[in-house]
Parts: C-alpha cells; sequence; structure tokens
C-alpha cells in the first residue's frame, strides 16, 4: 500500500470556474498529468467536447448569446452530460479526482453542481481562474483557441473577434466566487494572487500546492544520465562507482553541447549526490545542486549485482520484476513507485523553476521523463534513456517539444526491454519513441 | 550540500501583521521551529521583548493609548531597535529567515519595514493573521497572555479586561493587507481562508505551504519503535528482520496501552515498510497506513552489522561519525539530515492530521521528536528512544506536553551515547531526558 494513493479523504471533483480563454483547460489538464503520475485515478470532463459531440463544432458566437433558446439548452444539456459522466466513473470505475472542465460561471450552476456531487459523497473543490491582463488572454485565443476545431474553417481574425464575442456573452452574467462555505482556489494573473477556501485533506491541499506552483513563463529542462561508468562497462547495477575513460569523454564534451542549445540563457544543473553523476557535471559553470532524491533507485540485496547474478541468485524475484516493473521493490530496497514518490518535491520544484539541467540515473530521468511526456505506470520502467545523450524538454501549452542530441561517444546500452512472456504480450512491449514533438494531448478544446 | 539549506532565493525577513491576541507569536514560533528542524538558520525578534526590556513589564493599558506620547515613543524605538537587530543577525550571522513578531497594523509601519529591508536586500514577506471569532480571541488572552510577564502581578479578570482595553487602542489605527505589491499570505480565523499575494522562491513557498496546514485542535502524537527484533538481539544495525520473542510480547501488549491512554479517541496507526514495525501494528485494530518515508536510516555498506563489526572494516567512517553524527552519511546510505529531509512530507502531513500512533525507528523516532521538541541538529542522533516504550505528545500552545509510558517487557538498550572524545566534551554529551512537560520556549509575551 503506498501513502498517496491510499490516504485521500474520498472523491474529488475539482471544478473548474472561469470565463474563455482563461486557461482553464491548460490548468485541469496539468493537474490531471500530476495525479495520473502519482498514481491516482483521475480523469478530465471536458463540457466543451460533449457540446460539439452533440451540435457539431463550428458554431459562431451567437450560439453561445444567453437569448439564444436553442443554444442554451443545447449547451446546458451537454453540462449536464458531462457531469452525470464524471459521477458514473467515479462510481464505476473507481474514480478518485474527476476534473469538470466548464466555465461553471454563476452562483446557481455552482450550487447545483455541490448538490449533485454531495448526492454521490464526492467533495468539491472549485478551481477558478481569473485573469484580467488583455495581452494574456489575446494570446491565449490566438495560442490555443485558434486550433480549437470550433474555428477549423474559419480565417484567424475572424476566429479572433468572433472569438471575443463569444467570451462577452459569458461576461454579462459571470460572478466570481464569493459564496463562503464552498472549498475553492482563486488563481488571480496566473498565480501572482492565490485565494484558497475551507481546502480540507490530503490531496485537496496537495492540489493547492502544485496550482500554486504552476508558471508560464517559457523555458526548457534538460536531461542527461551520468556517463558511462565503470558498473555500466561491467554490466552491474546499483554502487558508486566513478567514470569509465568513455564516461569521461562524455564529460569533457557536455559543456559545449548545452551552451549550443542553451543559447545564453541562465541555467541551475541538478545531479544526485552519486559520484558518476558530480563527475560528469564537474566541468559545467553554471550553479550547480547536488540531490539526495534523485539518487538511482536502491537495488536493494541486489545493489552492486549483474541481471545475470540476479536472475542466478534471486530468480523468483527477477520473474516477479518482469511481471509488475513498476511495482516491483526490491528486497530492501525500492521500486519505481517508490522513486516516483520521493520524486514528487523534485516535480514540483521543477514546476517552479526555468531553465534546469538533470543530471541523473536511468531510473530517475525515466521517472521524469514520463511526468513531462504523460506516461503510463505500465511503460515507464521500459523508456529508454541512452546513455550520452541530452534529451531537451520545451513544454507548450498542451504539449511538450522533445529534442534528442545524441553525442557521437559510444557506451553500452544499458536499456533491458520487456521480455515477451504471455502476459507481457498482453500489453504493449514496449514504448514506441517518442516523435520530434509530442503533444501531451490534442488541442484545446472550447468549453460549452 | 543539501538542497533546502541552499537553494533558498536569499535572506527572508517574515513580517507578522494582526491586532494582539490573534496568535502571531504562536505562529511565528512554529514557522521557526519548523525551518530550524530543516536546518535553515531562522530567529525570532520579538518587539514586546525588548518593550519590556526597556521599559519594564506591567503597563496598564493606557501606555498603549496612541494619544500617550511617551507610551508612543518607548513602543517605536523598540519596534526599530527590534529590526535593527534582525537586521543586524542577517548579516552578521549569515541568518537565512527572520521572524518580526510585532503588531505592524498600519500601512506606513510596513512601508517602512519593507524600505529598510530591502535596503539591506531582504525579502520581506508579510503573515497576518486575522481572526474576528471572539471565542477564539478570548481563549488566547487567557491561554497565553495572563501567563505573560505583562500581567504577572495583576487579578485574572482585571488582566482580561484590560488587554481587552489594550487591543481596543490597536483597533482604532488598524489597517489589513491590502498593498497589491506587497508579498503577504493572509490567514483568516485560522486557515478557513487563506490569501496568498506574489509568494515567489522556494522558501517563501514552503513556508505559506506549511501554514497552510496548521491547525489548533487538540490532538496527541503517539511515537513507538518497533517491539525487540532479531537483528536487535544480534546487535546488528539495518536489515528487515521480524521480531524476538519479547518482540512479540510488546506487539501483543501495544493495543492494550494505546487504549488506555487514548480515551475512546479516533486514532490512525503509521508504520514503515519494514516487517518489524507492520508485524508490531498487526494487532492494533485501527485504521493502518505504511509510509516507505518512514523506514529506518540506510546504512548502506554497514547494513547487517554490527557496530563493532563497523569499526574493524571502516574504521575512518566510524569516527568520522562520532565527529558528525547528523551530518555524516554512510557509504552507499543516509545521513540524519537525509533522514529529516525525507521525514518533511510526514511531518506536513502530522501538521494537518489529529491523532496519530507511529511505530517508527530509532532515527526515525528520534528526529521526528526532536522537531516537536525543537532539538538542536547536533543533540538528535543522541536522543533516548527506548524499546517498548510509547511516547505521547500532545501540542499546546507554547510546548508539547510529554509522557513515557513503559512497559515491564525487557529489551536490548540500542542507544550508543556519544563518545567523550575532546572534540564531543566541548558540546553536551547528550540531551538531558526531557521533564513531564517540555516547553518549547517561554510562555508568550505580548508585542509592542
Amino acid at each position: 500500500m503506498s501513502f498517496v494513493a491510499s490516504a485521500g479523504s474520498g472523491r474529488i471533483a475539482c471544478v473548474m470556474v472561469g470565463l474563455p480563454a482563461r486557461g482553464k483547460t491548460y490548468i485541469a489538464r496539468r493537474v490531471c498529468r500530476y495525479l495520473q503520475w502519482l498514481g491516482i485515478s483521475t480523469k478530465v470532463f471536458n463540457v466543451g467536447d460533449y457540446r460539439r459531440k452533440n451540435a457539431g463544432a463550428e458554431q459562431a458566437h451567437s450560439f453561445f448569446d444567453p437569448k439564444n433558446t436553442e443554444g442554451n439548452e443545447i449547451r446546458q444539456a451537454a453540462a449536464t452530460e458531462a457531469l452525470d459522466d464524471m459521477l458514473r466513473w467515479f462510481h464505476e470505475e473507481n474514480g478518485v479526482v474527476g476534473i469538470y472542465d466548464a466555465t461553471n460561471s454563476d452562483k446557481e450552476r455552482r450550487s447545483m453542481v455541490v448538490d449533485k456531487c454531495g448526492h454521490d459523497g464526492v467533495d468539491v473543490l472549485f478551481i477558478e481562474s481569473l485573469c484580467e491582463d488583455p495581452d494574456v488572454i489575446i494570446s491565449n485565443i490566438m495560442e490555443v483557441k485558434l486550433l480549437s476545431p470550433d474555428y477549423a474553417n474559419f480565417d484567424p481574425d475572424k476566429a479572433v473577434e468572433d472569438f471575443k464575442e463569444r467570451i462577452a456573452h459569458y461576461e454579462k452574467l459571470y460572478e466570481t466566487i464569493t459564496e463562503p462555505d464552498l472549498t475553492f482556489i482563486k488563481l488571480v494573473d496566473v498565480g501572482s494572487q492565490v485565494i484558497i477556501n475551507r481546502i480540507q485533506g490530503y490531496l485537496q491541499s496537495r492540489i493547492v500546492y502544485f496550482l500554486m506552483n504552476l508558471h508560464i513563463s517559457p523555458r526548457s529542462i534538460f536531461f542527461s544520465r551520468h556517463g558511462e561508468s565503470m558498473f555500466n562497462v561491467e554490466g552491474k547495477i546499483g554502487g558508486d562507482s566513478i567514470l569509465s575513460p568513455r564516461g569521461m569523454q562524455y564529460r569533457e564534451a557536455l559543456p559545449g553541447l548545452i551552451e549550443k542549445h542553451l543559447a545564453g540563457e541562465k541555467l541551475t544543473v541538478w545531479t544526485s549526490t552519486m559520484r558518476r553523476t558530480i563527475l560528469t557535471a564537474e566541468l559545467l559553470s553554471y550553479p550547480k545542486l547536488q540531490w539526495k532524491a534523485l539518487d538511482e533507485l536502491d537495488a536493494g540485496v541486489c545493489d552492486g549485482m549483474t541481471y545475470e547474478e540476479i536472475e542466478v541468485e534471486y530468480p523468483e524475484d527477477f520473474a516477479n520484476r518482469d511481471d509488475d516493473k513498476f511495482n516491483y521493490r526490491y528486497r530492501g530496497g525500492e521500486s519505481y513507485r517508490d522513486v516516483v514518490h520521493r520524486l514528487e518535491p523534485v516535480i514540483m520544484e521543477l514546476e517552479r523553476q526555468h531553465n534546469i539541467l538533470i543530471i541523473g540515473h536511468q531510473a530517475i530521468v525515466r521517472s521524469l521523463y514520463a511526468y513531462f511526456l504523460n506516461y503510463s505506470h505500465a511503460d515507464l520502467p521500459y523508456i529508454k534513456i541512452p546513455l550520452h545523450t541530452v534529451i531537451k524538454l520545451t513544454p507548450r501549452a498542451y504539449g511538450c517539444d522533445v529534442e534528442y542530441f545524441k553525442l557521437d561517444i559510444e557506451a553500452v546500452d544499458t536499456h533491458r526491454p520487456k521480455p515477451k512472456t504471455m502476459k507481457a504480450l498482453e500489453t504493449d512491449t514496449a514504448p514506441a519513441p517518442p516523435p520530434a514533438t509530442a503533444p501531451i494531448a490534442s488541442p484545446d478544446r472550447a468549453n460549452e
């Protein structure tokens, strides 16, 4: 039993509140990705998707006019359908956090949502996004809404005008949350001010802290494993060995590579407390920080052994690990699940930071990479993170650009593919290599 | 280099804001204790202490009347002196977080504080405590203020009346924080609503999250080590052994002992993921949770060895550990400092919870106990946490009641006292056993 997965105070509906183009869908997806990575069953229910399914995309702004009776009815029906689906999902699929992505822009609607959820034993946490800066709103429309299926066949200028009209329809009726009994977090101008009311329970508190730490300034995150180590060459796992001669070459080449792709910006380097990552970072002239939480997965009694030795000495454990690699915990050591939990503060700090280079270890980089690229727990332990390669991630509104820079310095291949047993064959055998740009999900779909 | 101690964005002045009897000193001390435990140099500067030093205690409320020119001057001088001392402390003693405990009740005063700190390169985080519930205010006056040196010779009823008059003097001039450019956290009615503005940097974000999670409902925290293990009997450290026959007796006796001292209240039991704590908890019929973060300090290459074997095999390491036990990290394992950092989420969750029983390990219970009783890092690794003993902590306004319940089941003594080398003799050789009630600090001293 792991802590995070079991300490929740029951089911939570995160109910978004905000005018169109205030980043509700962005926030909803970020919360979803964070909780899924922690192993918490989470799902987004976007009312816009239901509306488009029922009424077709490409509705002009007049559809959203409160005076348009037919439009109102269709939008109400979509909102109800999404909410009902979410409540069904809690019960039938053991959902823990449902995210209801809609405008929920007046008190009456919010009161109805609270009643319906309360009746089903689901706590409601409202997440309101307020933004009065016209530049941010326009850039949000440009970056996100024009890619929406709603405007697939619109001239871009006309689309922006139409969308502004659509916002105007909502503004007439919009009521910011002032209801004192509601549990809510209000994010003003992308978190420059945050108001929290009646937050309770571990999960709500984690979600709120995560939202407090989000920012949307552009930046990149670089990952590298340490240079090839003596243990890598010998095929041993764990330990605290130094670099091989080829690992030392990687160490020499790394500063030039980073400089080339950083374009003069600031950078901070994070390493583990192990010699192979500290050595690899040694020639980089940026501020450095050592994190114990970045140390390699602890292989317990198997530390210092080769996979062949483990197979001979602990044949049963070896088979168990292949069955469910994410949850398998080495005797006296850790599982990937343990590693994800100890990396949670690293992720939280990464969210707050700007350009960061992490020089880590195979299991560590896999776990961090899975967070940004939204890999499932089943696939996470098989992600290919080759030696002597820098991975550059650049988060975008609804995805993450991925670039690989492989240095021409040979190294052993430490990747063990998923064995093709009957059980393994039922699922994917290994995650496909990510494309140059790997969107986390499709572009935004505007709400109701 | 550890992360928390080095990742701060420079120096921070936490500047308290609030009327008298709003819990400012309580909050100031809680923040101080939390940061000190994490190893961050932190100190509280209480203006009331300066005022009493300069003008004597036992001033009647008329001293605090804004029309009392002499009183005003003395209070202004005390406020300035405390602020100057704090700024000096940042520079001369490398302070990281100074906590300026005063009412700071109007915009002019706050603006002056920001200017003075800014001039010295210190960021300001205002912490305002608002409370409109008269019951909470009265109970705060009764519980805390009557113990203050200000009222040492007052009749209690008269003291309450006098203190209410004192509050009334401040109320006339009080301005809640509305300045949009200030960095602040506003706690309304003990955290039922929280407003956060312009928080930036890792340390500020940690302080804010800590404050969000504080509550003041009465509760107790119970600590126990696991029952005596086979490794305890053999004098070995680490491992994952089961209980000895005497450890099994402790396991049998524990439910009765807990029930007796819990008085029918609710309880949750937290264990590590190791067999000896899970076994010890097995007969307790309360909800249980396993935390990987509660696993014993990882002794790395020394896991499974006796202290005698370690001394022979790694004589140099053994001597280093005695020199600075808090910072000594076992090869391939952990230091006490590492353990404190991995326990930080446990402390955060403990702050949020009600009655909890933790069944842990020697180094783990030491580290948690040190947090509640404010032990220094030097003393922490030598705190005596005997086997087969339940420790009950009951937090009070400015301290923590401590009770020991020793069961009459023999066990080995696993405590290694600090060796009396020349170096060790310069400091305390071992922390004194705590008294039945161990106040964290003296009772509250009202401000200015």
